[in-house]
C-alpha cells in the first residue's frame, strides 16, 4: 500500500533472475562483456536506429551526464518549473555542466508551453557575452504532473528549440509509461520527434537501478563516455547493469510493466474522480494520479496504512499516488473505498 | 583462469542471497530503510567507533566524493605516482574538488616514502597565493604494488601530514586484503593510525558493486552527503547497497574472502619464485602477485587461456595476477606448472 | 550627452593624477607595496572597522569571487530578479561557486521584499540532500532600479537571512551613491546592518577600473585571497589599483562624485516628472533615473545625440538615464527642454 | 637596482601618455569603442594575419581563459615542469578547464624536449576512458629559463603535437623579448610555426597591465569571448586596455623595449661570466640572466641594495636577474663591479 514512488516497490522477478543468471563465471569488467553489448543492441532494436548508450545507476546521474555533454558552461537549459532536474537533483546539472543555468518556464499540467518557450527564446540575448546562452531544451516524459507529451507536442517544442539552435534532451524516467499510454513507438516519441538524447529510466519500471543515456547523435558520444567515467559512473561489474537492461527490453517486459502501472493509475483515477470532494488535478496519462482531497480524507488514508506523497510545498492538498508494476488492484480498490466512506467523504 | 582483476570474478553467493532476500516487499527509498541503517551500524562495529557512512556504486566515485569534501579547489592532494586516483580515474578527483591538483610522490613498492613526503611539504609554499596548498594525503591500501602499509607506517605518514595541517584519505579498495594480511584490526589500520576518511571497497571482495565512504570526522559529513546526491551517486533503491554491505561485514565474510584471496596469492607467489627466469618484483602482501617473466612464458600462459594484466606501460614485462575470493588453487597450480615446463622456462 | 552608464564617462582627474604619480620608480609587485597597504588602511577608516580587502579590475569579478568564498557548490544565492549577478554576469557566480544556483525573488522597485524572502526560506528544504541549500543573501545597493535600501531595510532582510543561517553579500557597484543619498555612514549601511562582505565599486564613480572585495568576517579571507589569484584577478602591478582606491577614499572624492551624480539625477528626475506624458517609474534615490516616455520623445532625444539605455526587454518603454561624476547640468537641462517642446511632448 | 621582475619597474611613459590621452570625453564601454578596435587591427598587422583578440588584465587570466577554450575537462595539458601555468598560477588552468590536468615534462634550459614529448604521447592511452586525454601542448616563450625557442624548435614540437591531435598554446609573457632576440617575425614565431593561440604579454614590457589572448583559429573565438566575461575579465572601461595595446604595438615600442632589456641582460651576462666563481646556468637569450654565485657574493649584492629573485627552491644558489625596458646600464655595471671586487669574489 505504498504509492510514494515506484522506487519503493520490489524489483521485478525477471530482472532478479537476469542478474542472478549473469553471475555465472568470469566476465571482463568495464563493459567489455557480452551482457552490455547485447543490451546496447537491444536498445537499437527498441529505438529502431543506431545510437550510443551508456548505463549508469541513477537518473540524476543520467540527466547530469547528458546535459554536461550538451551544454557549455556559459549555456542555459530550458525546462519546466517542476522538472526533476530543477527541483530534486541538488544542482547536479549545474555540477556536470560546470555552472550552466536552468531557466524554468511555465506550462499547464507539467507540459512546457510552446508559447512560453518561443517568447523566451525570442527575447534571449543570443551572442551577447553578458548573458547565458540558451543551449538545450529539456523535456520530462512523463511530465512531473503525470501527463504525457504526444509526439506532435514534442515535435512542436523541439521545432522551436531547433530554430534557435538548441539541442533537445528528454528526461525519460517514466518514458515507458508515456509510450505505453500514447500508443506510440519509442522512436516516434524521441528522435523522430526531434529528441537528441534521452535518459531512459528503468529503475522506476522494475529494475534494481539501471538508467541509460541514449544519444541519437554521434557527436555527443565522446563527451558522454569520458564524463561517465570521470564522474565515477562507469560500473566495474558492468554485466549486472547490462543484464538488467537486456531483460527489461526483451519480451516487452518494459511494456507489460508500464501497462500494468498505467492501468492501475487509471483505475485509481476513475475511482477517486467519482468521490465527492476529490478532484483529479492533472489528467491521468500514465502511472501517476494527482488528487486534491479534504485533509480528513488524507489523514484517514494515512491512518489506514497508505503511503503517498503529499506534494504540498508547491500545491497545497495535492496528493500524488504513483503506481508501479507491482501495484495491487485490491489495494487501489481499498483506497477508493475508504475515500467513499460517508464518514470520511463528509468529514 | 581470469586473474585480471577481482572485478571479473563472480559475485559471492552470500551477497547474491542478501540482495535477493532484500527484494521482499516495499522499502522506502533513499536510505530511509532498514538495510542501510543496519549496514551503517555494522560498519561502526567493524571500525569500533562512531562514523558517518555513504554507500556508492564505484570506487572512483567514493574516492572523488571523499576528496571533494576534504580538499578546497586551490588545494593539492599528495599521493603515490601509481595511485589509482592519479592513473585510472580520468581526473575524477579534479572534477569533484573543482580543480585541485594531485602531487604524485615516489616510494618503493607502491608505498609513499616518508622522506619524500616530508621534503615536499617542507618546500611547499604554504600561505603563498601563487601555489596550490597541500590539503590532503591520500594513501592506497593495498598499494598499487600489492603491498600493505603497516599501522606503524601509516602513523608515520599521517603524522607528517598532520604536522603540516593536512587531512588524510585512504583509498581502501583492497582494505580487507591488507587487514587480513597485517593481522591488524580495521580500527588500527585507519583512525587509530591517523586516517580521517576511508573509502572502503567491497566490490573487489565479492559484491555486485558497493563502496562506502566512511568518515571518522563529523565535520566532513555534510559535504559528503550533499556531494553524493549532487553527483548522482545516491541510489534510489538504496536497500540493495545496504544489504550488500551488511552481508559483507556480517559473519566475517570480508575476512574469509580476503584470506582466501591472500592465500591464493601467496601460493602463486611462492610457486613462481621457484621458477627460473621469474622474478617477484614486489613483496606479496595481499592478493596480488607482480612477476617479471620471459616473454615466451607470458605468451604460453596466454595461449593456454590464462588472463592477467600486462602492466607494461610503466614496467616492461611485469605481469600482474590478482586473486579473488573465487580464485582456484588448481588454476594457480596449473599456471605454475606451465611456467616450470622445461620448454617454457628455457624458451 | 552619454547617459548610458557611468562607465562611458571619463576617469576623474584626481584618479588619473594618482595613477600617474604612482608610476615613480620601482615597486614590489603583487600587493607587497605601499599603495595597496595604504588603500586597505583607508578602507578601514572608511568602514570604521578591521577588514580584509582585495582589489580586482571588474565588478563581475568582485561579486563572483565574494560569492565563491561564501557559497558551497550545493548552495543557493537569494537575490532580486533584476540583480546584476542574475542578469548580466554570464553565470560568473555559477562559475566561481562551482555550480551553486541563484534563486531570484521579487520586490518592488528593485528592492527584495522581506515577505518574499521569509516565505522562500520557510519553505526551503534545509537539510534535504535533493535540494540546493540557501547559503547567502545578495543585496544590490543601489538596486537595479536606482533605489537605495535604508540601513533599517537592510537590517530587516539580513535579520531574516541570519535566522535561517545565511550569510549576506552586498553588491556595492553604486554603494557611494546610496550612502550619499541616505546620509548614512558606510558602516551603518553595511556591517552594522548585517552585511558580511561588500563588493565595493569605484569604477562607476570615476576610477579606471578598481573594485574591492571587503570582508568584515575574517573566516572568508583565505578563500578570497586564493580564489582571486586562481581566477587571474591578482594584478601584478598592484600599486596602480591601490593608488586608485587610496585617491578615491581620500579627501572624500567618493562622496563628492556621488553627490554630484545624485544631484544630477534629481535634477533630471524633477525636470522629467513635470513633462506631460513622462512617468518616473522608480523613485530617484541615487544617480539613476528611470522614465517611461512616448516613443516619439525617445526618438527625438536619440536624434539630438543623447545616449541612454532603453531597458525595453523587461519593461517596454522604460529608459534609463545614468548620471556620473562628470554629468553636465547643461546637458540635463537640454534634455528636459527637448522633452518639453510642444512638438515633442504631443507627438 | 630592482631586477626581481619586469613588473616592479615603472610603466613606460609612452603607455602612460596613451592612457591619459584615451581619457578624453565619453566612450562606449565593453570594447564597443575605437581604442580596442584599433588595438585589434594593430595586432593583425603585428601578426600579419586575421585573428580574434581579447584583452585582459593579467597573464594568469590570459593563460587560463585560453586553455579553458582549448582543453575539455577530461583533457590534459602538456607543458614544461617549470612552466608558469604549472608553478605559479594556483591552479588557474585547472579552474578554467574545469579540472583538466597538467602533465609536466622535462627538457634542458626550460625547453621542452621533443623526445620527451613524443615518448609521452606514444604511451598516452588515447581513447581509454580511464585516462585523461592529451589535448593541448603549452609552450612558454621566453621559457622560464630565459631561453628562446627558435621557429624551427617550435615547429618540431607543434608537429609532434599535431600528429597526435593536440592543439598548441603559447604563453607569450615575454614573447617580445624572444622575438627581438631571435630576429624572427611574430608570425614566424607563432602561427607559421604551428601555434593556435598565444597569450601575448605586454605587462612585462612596460604597460600598466594588459595581456591579450590572440587566437589564430576562429573555432576558439566563441568560448574565449564568453569565458572572458564569465570569469570577470571583460573590462568595462575597455578603452584603457585598448589604448595600451595600441601604443605598445605602434612605432615598434614593443621592439625597442625588448631590445633594450635584452641588451641589458647580455651586458650583465657577459660581465658576470667573466667573474671567477660565477656560472651562467642558462644561455642568455632574452632579458633574463640566471647566475650561480657564491653565497657571500649574493649577500653582498643584497647588502648594497640590489634586488633579484633567489630561485633556490628548485635550483640552490641560482639567482635570477630580470631586465626591463627601464634597466640602467650603470646599475648593471655597478653590480658586476661588486662581484668582481677581490674581497667579494674570494669570500
Amino acid at each position: 500500500m505504498d504509492f510514494t514512488s515506484e522506487n519503493t516497490a520490489p524489483v521485478h522477478p525477471a530482472i532478479v533472475d537476469a542478474v542472478v543468471k549473469a553471475n555465472s563465471g568470469y566476465a571482463t569488467n568495464f563493459e567489455a562483456e557480452a551482457w552490455t553489448k547485447r543490451a546496447y543492441e537491444r536498445l537499437e532494436d527498441f529505438f529502431e536506429c543506431e545510437l550510443s548508450a551508456f548505463t549508469v545507476l541513477t537518473g540524476t546521474a543520467a540527466n547530469a551526464i547528458a546535459l554536461g555533454a550538451m551544454v557549455p558552461p556559459y549555456g542555459a537549459i530550458l525546462c519546466h518549473w517542476d522538472a526533476h532536474i530543477e527541483t530534486d537533483e541538488c544542482g547536479a546539472p549545474e555540477m556536470f555542466t560546470f555552472g550552466a543555468r536552468q531557466i524554468p518556464l511555465h506550462g499547464e499540467h507539467g507540459k512546457l508551453d510552446p508559447g512560453a518557450l518561443e517568447t523566451y527564446l525570442k527575447e534571449a540575448r543570443f551572442g551577447v557575452v553578458h548573458a547565458l546562452q540558451p543551449a538545450t531544451l529539456s523535456l520530462t516524459q512523463l511530465t512531473e504532473a503525470g501527463t504525457a507529451y504526444t509526439p506532435t507536442e514534442i515535435s512542436i517544442l523541439t521545432g522551436i528549440a531547433r530554430r534557435f539552435g538548441l539541442s533537445v534532451h528528454m528526461d525519460g524516467a517514466r518514458f515507458a509509461n508515456a509510450v505505453a499510454s500514447l500508443g506510440a513507438t519509442p522512436a516516434e516519441a524521441t528522435w523522430k520527434a526531434g529528441v537528441d538524447i534521452i535518459t531512459l529510466g528503468t529503475t522506476k519500471s522494475g529494475t534494481f537501478g539501471a538508467e541509460t543515456i541514449v544519444s541519437f547523435k554521434p557527436e555527443f558520444a565522446k563527451a558522454l563516455a569520458f564524463s561517465r567515467k570521470r564522474s565515477g559512473h562507469l560500473a566495474p561489474k558492468s554485466r549486472f547493469l547490462g543484464a538488467q537492461i537486456e531483460a527489461y527490453v526483451e519480451n516487452d517486459l518494459w511494456l507489460k510493466n508500464a501497462r500494468h502501472a498505467n492501468d492501475a493509475a487509471r483505475r485509481l483515477s476513475n475511482g477517486l474522480a467519482a468521490v465527492a470532494g476529490v478532484q483529479i488535478v492533472h489528467p491521468t496519462e500514465g502511472n501517476e494520479v494527482f488528487a486534491s482531497m479534504p485533509l480528513a480524507m488524507t489523514n484517514q488514508l494515512i491512518n489506514e496504512g497508505f503511503k503517498f506523497h503529499r506534494d504540498w510545498r508547491l500545491h497545497p492538498r495535492h496528493n500524488r499516488f504513483v503506481m508501479s508494476w507491482a501495484a495491487s488492484f485490491d489495494d487501489i480498490d481499498a483506497l477508493i473505498d475508504i475515500c467513499k466512506r460517508p464518514t470520511v467523504a463528509q468529514a
